[in-house]
């Protein structure tokens, strides 16, 4: 029996992965914060996982034989430096120690990109040094570190899947995909950097797909989830200007670039791809998806 | 007023800090898991670091203007792999945040020479990978990669602390000198390596002098407590022999080097001289004194 315990399930990855872990045979076990949908197939579980004791007394019951962890903090914008990483670096070591203690045996977890040296552009698990300049990153590269030092001892086969630049339905405002295309929808202005800086996007569901194909797998290590492909920011607005047939409502240049933001960032794929994983969309084809989900919602 | 509180005030290290703050007139407040010492001078708080609740409660209780952070698993041989670390990892990044959110202002951890590579002899603050090869290593740097990048956004100045190797009154059994020392003064035979690694070792007490000194000063970051000079471990060993005159039992290479031990490990004190920090205790006087120690202890 694969009974997987999936934290973050309410958020923008998880609640994609969701679906696919009922696809592959699990008992799925799904962690949210507040309300909780009521849905058959899937058994929800309200903890708060900064609790020690409640997050104790979840796995004790649950006892999953796998878990897909990607809670995190993610306010967009203050997640790079908010102290409340330290909560959930803090959390996340303590889940992995009680999921092990109660029988638990694979582990699949949303690392980031943003683990890596962004001097460098290619990014490689094998080669690229993990040193971030972020908080968020190094809090998610401590735990990755320690998981790497502690899984054989803890009788844990784990996975770390390094989360590049994200965007699809359901994506929260606040970040650059949604809120484009939310401004555009509504007829207003949108002020966007001059998008040079070059990046790596996967839909959501693919990264979603990448993450549940790696918890179902034996692949032990950080990996990747990345399109392994780069584009400049300034097209991926461009084209949205052009789905939503509002692209003389952008103001490019409107916002100064991030001070020290790299010019490109783009992910190795050589181990993703090793696994005979391929994205369903590419760019095209997910924003013109992601577009039409939010002229669906804005007519809902 | 300077409140400090001091974890791990019981231990090796932290025994030997308590007067030492007490001389530079800190209200001390000294945590201990279990038994608490009657101590005029102290204030013996009994509270489990492990558990979030009762910190949370001590720091409110407390509000600690100083935090000396010294508590961490330290069981002699099964510290370096034990799965503790990670408890103590998480619990040290929630004291850091309820230490800042009580009005904590300035911190001083033990660090330890283990979070850096120890393919390198000698080991810098400035220069030395940190990319430690035990689990020890590994959760001692996560931590305090986290605190680097937190501690400004807390409104917290800190210093770091990496130990070398200790030795002195009041040393765990399980350990080199404390285990050749008593082994010889019961006049057993005891068993060493052939001893040719070479190390660097400080008293106890100037371990505690450095720290104590760095928790009251403005030090920022991460800075070596070494003494600057190796030894290879047979002379210490052969220095215990002369002084408890029963140099005829050691038995030298009926233990084998640890597999991967490196052949020398030195830290770089330019740091910590630039502070006007010197040792008291040259290898030579500490040893004696340690000795000493044991033979009153055994006369008790």
């Amino acid at each position: 029996m694969k009974r997987v315990l999936v934290t973050g399930a309410s958020g923008f990855v998880g609640r994609h992965s969701l679906p696919l872990l009922i696809e592959r045979g699990y008992e799925v076990h799904a962690v949210a914060r507040g309300a909780i949908p009521a849905a058959a197939e899937l058994r929800w579980h309200a903890c708060d996982l900064l609790d020690d004791r409640a997050v104790g007394a979840l796995l004790a019951e649950v006892r999953p034989s796998h878990l897909l962890h990607l809670a995190w903090y993610a306010v967009p914008g203050s997640f790079w430096s908010a102290p409340e990483n330290l909560d959930w670096a803090a959390a996340t070591l303590r889940l992995v120690r009680g999921f092990a203690a109660h029988g638990g045996r694979r582990l699949a977890a949303a690392g980031s990109c943003a683990e890596y040296d962004w001097s460098h552009a290619r990014l490689a698990e094998a080669t690229t040094p993990c040193t971030p300049r972020s908080l968020y990153g190094t809090a998610k590269n401590a735990v990755r570190a320690c998981i790497e030092q502690v899984a054989a001892r803890l009788g844990l086969s784990w996975a770390w899947g390094r989360l590049f630049f994200l965007y699809g339905p359901h994506e929260a405002s606040g970040r650059l995909v949604s809120d484009v295309i939310a401004g555009l929808l509504a007829g207003r202005r949108v002020a966007v950097s001059e998008g040079t800086q070059r990046r790596d996007f996967l839909h959501v569901e693919d990264v979603a797909r990448a993450l549940v194909a790696l918890l179902d797998g034996a692949f032990e290590g950080p990996l990747n989830v990345a399109s392994g492909t780069v584009v400049p920011v300034r097209d991926i607005v461009a084209r949205i200007g052009a789905l939503t047939g509002r692209a003389e409502l952008i103001d490019y240049g409107a916002r100064p670039l991030p001070a020290g933001d790299p010019v490109e960032l783009v992910g190795a794929v050589d181990r993703l791809t090793a696994l005979g994983f391929r994205p369903r969309y590419d760019l095209e084809a997910g924003l013109a998806e992601t577009v039409a989900w939010w002229r669906d919602r804005e007519r809902a």
